[in-house]
Formats: C-alpha cells, structure tokens, sequence
C-alpha cells in the first residue's frame, strides 16, 4: 500500500457532503515523503511522452507539481486566481473555473508567454472530483495550442464525474489513489487500486 | 554566480516602484532546478537548528517551502489567505498582512493543530521587501508557543526595511540572492553578495 493509501486511512477525516479533509498531509501541512512518493509515480507513469511542461493551479496542486517538474527536469506553470501587478497588461489566456465546495465560479488566468505549440503539458492536481479545474486546465492548454499529455491526480473520487469528464476532453487520467466511497464516514479504496 | 542571480541578471524584468518581476523562473513559472539550488543552501545554512516544521504562505512560498521541507525531512505547512469548507469549525491562529502591491489588509489564517510550543519553524518566502509576510508568519509562529529558527529568501530588496523589521522581531535572516537597488531599470545586487 502506498504512503499516501496509509495516510489516507490514518489521518485523513471525512465531512458531510462527500468531503475528505488530508490538511494534516497534503492540503495545509505537506508530508515531503507523500509528496516525493506521488512525483516518482507519476512520473514514472508519464515518462516517454515527451513533457515539456507540468502545470498546475493554484495553490494547494503547487508542491506535487513541482516535485514532478523536477522529476521530468522541466519547467512548472501553475494558473492564478487572481491578476498579479506583474501580469498587468501582460497576454492573458482566460478560462472561467466553478468551485463547487464555494459555489462561485472564478477567471483562472495565465500569462501567454509561457505556454506554446511546441508544449506537449501534463495537468497535475491534488483532487479530482467534478473535474472542474483540470477542465479549466485542459483549456488553457487548448487556447495556447499546446498538446496535453495527460492528468496526473493525487486523490480521485471516482464516484463522482471528473474522470468521464477528463477522458471525454480527450485527457488520459492518472490517480495515485482512487476512493470510491465515503458513505458512512468510511474510506473505500477502487478496486484494483 | 548562483543559478538564482544569473537568472535574475537574464530573464528578470524590472517595473516602476521597485518591482521585479521573475515570472518566468520563480512566481508563475517555476525553473526546478532554480529552486532546488535555493533550498539547498537553505538547508545548509540552517542545518543544525534542529528545525521541526518549515513555514510559508500561498501560493508564491510553496515551492520553495516543499524542496526545503524535503530537504529537512520535516513538514510544511502553509498559511493561507481564506477559510477553505475543510477548516470551518477548526481552532485557528489568525493574523493580519497588508499587501503593498495591492494596498488591501488581509487575514491570514492557519489550523492551531500544525504548530505546537514543540515546533522550530523556519519560514521561507520567495520576496524579501516590507517583511509583511514574514512578520505576519512569525506572529502566527508566535501565537502558537513555537520557536522562529529563521527566515530563508529567495529574493531580498535590501533597500526596502524587511530585513531590519524581522530581526528587530528576533529572526535571523538568510537570503540567496540580495538586491540593492532597481534604479534606471537594472538589477544591481548588495556587496558581499
């Protein structure tokens, strides 16, 4: 069983609504050895495709990926919620991003510069729910005219539709861990996973 | 030359008011081996401190944070800028950082669980200008009974009044890179440096 799998059912606490909170190891306080163990899988999974880019969101998707970028030796792009004054009349590509856990929909914005059609580009996130942001992702990357390799997950719920929607926009999903429920408080892990 | 400075040097780009803006390598895209080398010297000057848990805030201080943290074999933690569905309810240390850039005072937040009177913090930032961050990090460090170790910087403005604002509240400051003056568009960096 992997680390993050042992974390998982150690530390992790299930809310209402389909909420598993893993602040004490992934989305507030980060365990290194989670994190470092997740980047050599996904890269590992990824390796001959050519990435010349890992790319991600905001803020809690930053530290598994830019251990993968290091991993790949590549570079890390990650989108802001917000315009920076240093992005001030800069080229933007825009997509809209609905956060369901806060029920608003928001920009999510990159500078131009730093994604082109030369960019073969693995989306890396640390959920995948309703798919919402690595959709947003996968859009971004359409509008530079880059290629996306794939998606690389920390934490799938597979009950609910982000990966039928990812594999839909022409997206391979790769998840370190696949939970199929949380009925009950209880974490059950996919079968053959 | 570190791999820092000579970046800087080539792809830095400096704006009016004494911004620079290092989009390209540290702040929207992020050059692993850049900051691999940063928390590399970071760890290595504060090796024998027997640090417990390495300190930041969103989103620009997680790279960084995650390689230094790797680096100690301790975890990060990040404070953050909102109260996400996970944390409602929880106990949490809360302070106050104004940003310059935008003008607006924000509430910066942390779980009262990742910080105990046990923790040795170092607290990472990629700018060093004002100290707003910092200082606000070091009084969350401080709500929590913790000890501040140090603070490590990727990029200092040694003619903006951080430094002196974090060591009169106590903290040793290290910096990779020192900048000593942004006049007439160019990077010139502090002696000694």
């Amino acid at each position: 069983m992997s680390n993050l799998k042992e974390r998982i059912l150690k530390d992790g606490q299930v809310f209402p609504n389909n909420v598993l909170k893993v602040d004490s190891f992934l989305n507030h306080q980060i365990d290194p050895t989670v994190v470092k163990e997740i980047a050599t899988e996904i890269h590992k999974h990824f390796a001959d495709r050519g990435i010349t880019k890992v790319f991600t969101i905001e803020a809690s998707g930053i530290a598994p990926a830019i251990l993968v970028a290091a991993a790949f030796e590549v570079p890390m792009l990650f989108a802001k919620k917000s315009v920076p004054s240093t992005m001030h009349g800069a080229d933007k590509y825009v997509t809209k991003v609905h956060s369901y856990t806060k029920d608003i929909t928001s920009d999510v914005i990159i500078s131009q510069q730093y994604l082109n059609e030369d960019d073969v580009v693995l989306i890396i996130d640390d959920f995948l729910a309703n798919g919402e942001a690595s959709i947003g992702l996968i859009d971004l990357v359409k509008q530079a005219g880059a290629k996306v390799a794939g998606v690389g997950i920390c934490i799938e719920k597979t009950f609910q539709p982000g990966r039928q929607r990812l594999e839909e926009a022409g997206a391979e999903v790769y998840s370190i861990c696949r939970i199929a429920s949380l009925e009950d408080g209880q974490v059950t892990f996919a079968e053959g996973n």
